[in-house]
């Protein structure tokens, strides 16, 4: 029954007293769903498939609380229209922030990662210390350039080796090429250290093709993927997420930022990466590290990691990545703040050692290995 | 080649000083590109593969238009890769925004609408009026119930019904079953007045099952379709705009309001829906119209509605669809403000009408003719 099944959201909204919070939250209520004037919406959609407030709380800076439950009916079973409502018109009100979620009532809807920490803990033999990940680069690179440069990392023994988001289907790397020089390479450098290195190649793409390309990496011998949900639509990312064979997920923020930069608007970072990724299948999200060329804080960070890996979230816990602004020398104090279920994604400073990428890889390795 | 062949985009960047300016456009350029620090890129990347700063001007309020152009074989002949390239990192720094792009190197890329202004009139047999359109809401009414309100609708002489875009494939009125009880509605009401009313109905929905309603659309006689592309993902919206048969396509901005509610961050709204949805397929868009329940100022609306039919675009000018706040007795405003070329979006309003859907359509319809 579409009034006895509900789920519940967090919204931070913009008012001066708790009655504007409420009315906005009552207008909210109805936005999302019969988006009607209050005086014609019928009876029995009024009684089962409107949104309700549940609790309103006050928090400092003229902002409440507001927390709306929604049927879970009203979902049709579609992520797409979870999505909708969620966040579809009110996207379009300023002073509207989503903080939480409670996944509960949702798990037939979205039904979370596969892998998970755990499951990539395995699948690399890793059970107890942080992950290493370097990105494959730069665009413009051919195929069998990018080969030898993850023959590198592997020989120093990174755990784990992504493309560059920016790499996709360009005519140097072309995406078939490219996955098999690179896993070839990985191979053979493996065989020689005795120590696996994952390749997670980014699979996005233009509509269907990024299920095509999905079965490719597969086929080819892929350890995961790369997708950036926020350009194949998030559905897509939840798709994915239950194709066959089963492979791990790495997300990549580009294009999202607009949802979780604005404090009053949109989703926190928290929610977006940790909660809502997680839910539609990510085993693993990228974000801009603080002290980077990024916009987030520490404590943005801290969250996100938080959520990432919180048992009250009722989807396996995922490793956060944070990238961007981490350096060979400040490695250890990134691995002391965030801890051992985290993956350290480190990629221009690799690049810049004097000594060259076996030896970059190599130094990075054992910082990440001496944690444990 | 990479470097004979280049687009453009113009950015506002925040900065207090042209210098500033420049440096952050610098950044951009290889943030975008080879996402690698200056001293590490390949001297053929360099060349062919990275962001060029093509002019810098001063506007008022601290910030700076930065022309940036970057090689059209990046995109790989991708949209989404050509996302990435827009606005992929970058959306994860404060103070950039995106103003306007020339597409006309991009024109084996994006694709543009088949339909435009002109399909659409030319489909409704108008040839020179503004169009009404209403909504069929809300979600919770069975097929029924929602055919029962399109055949009155219809009766009162609306040009265009689409669905509420909360209406997806919830069990009161699955997608099939309410696309051929509404489609079957119409034409018996068109067979009683001779006058044409068309049917969009929302085809939003997880990964391929998007595709698969499209063509039900198409085989159950609907005139259109109505997507949200920020769910289905703005590569979805494209391909679906290749789909056979043609189908004008309508697109609804839910969940996109972070892209262009910050004036300062992410895109203008016309260079969102006039531009980048036009560009990638869409016939006609609605936005959230001025003095309603939404956010966006009368000269922002303008100049969505500019956008969408500026002949400086080479794709077919599209019809912008102000909604949200238009009332039964503000339309002539709006008429006299938005000039013919609009699809006017009413739906409250007519529900409220004391006597009835069939007046309110017909006193609307008749608004919308006395204007020729």
């Amino acid at each position: 029954m579409a009034d006895s099944n509900r789920f519940s959201v967090i919204y931070q909204i913009q008012a001066d007293t708790e009655k504007e919070a409420r009315r906005i939250g009552n207008e909210l209520c109805i936005e999302q769903t019969a988006e009607l004037p209050e005086d014609v919406i019928p009876d029995k959609v009024r009684h089962s498939f409107l949104g309700e407030i549940q609790q309103i709380s006050s928090i400092p800076a003229g902002a409440f609380h507001v927390t709306v439950s929604f049927p879970v009916a009203e979902t049709g079973g579609e992520v797409s229209q979870f999505l909708n409502l969620l966040n579809g018109n009110i996207s379009l009100k300023r002073g509207i922030r989503i903080l939480d979620l409670d996944w509960q009532p949702l798990t037939d809807l979205a039904t979370g990662p596969r892998f998970g920490i755990s499951g990539i803990r395995n699948l690399l033999e890793i059970p107890n210390r942080p992950l290493s990940c370097t990105a494959l680069k730069p665009v413009g690179l051919n195929f069998a350039e990018l080969a030898d440069l993850s023959h590198r990392f592997a020989i120093g023994g990174i755990d784990l080796i992504k493309d560059d988001h920016g790499l996709s289907n360009q005519e140097p790397a072309p995406f078939v090429e490219r996955v098999k020089a690179v896993t070839g390479a990985i191979r053979k450098a493996s065989n020689k250290t005795g120590k696996k290195t994952a390749y997670f190649p980014n699979i996005t793409a233009d509509g269907i093709e990024t299920w095509r390309r999905y079965e490719i990496a597969a086929d080819l011998g892929a350890d995961g993927v790369l997708i950036i949900p926020q350009i194949t639509g998030l559905s897509t990312l939840h798709s994915i997420a239950k194709s066959h064979p089963p492979l791990p997920i790495m997300c990549h923020p580009a294009f999202s930022g607009s949802y979780v930069l604005d404090g009053q608007h949109g989703c926190t970072p928290a929610f977006y990466y940790g909660s809502l990724w997680r839910a539609l299948g990510a085993d693993a999200v990228i974000y801009p590290n603080a002290g980077g060329r990024f916009a987030f804080t520490k404590e943005e960070c801290l969250e996100i990691n938080g959520r990432c890996r919180s048992k009250d979230i009722p989807f396996k816990p995922i490793f956060p990545i944070p990238a961007g602004g981490i350096q060979r020398d400040t490695i250890k104090k990134w691995m002391e703040l965030y801890g051992q279920d985290t993956i350290f994604l480190v990629g221009g400073s690799l690049y810049q050692h004097p000594n060259g990428l076996e030896t970059a890889a190599r130094e990075f390795q054992n910082q990440i290995e001496e944690d444990v």
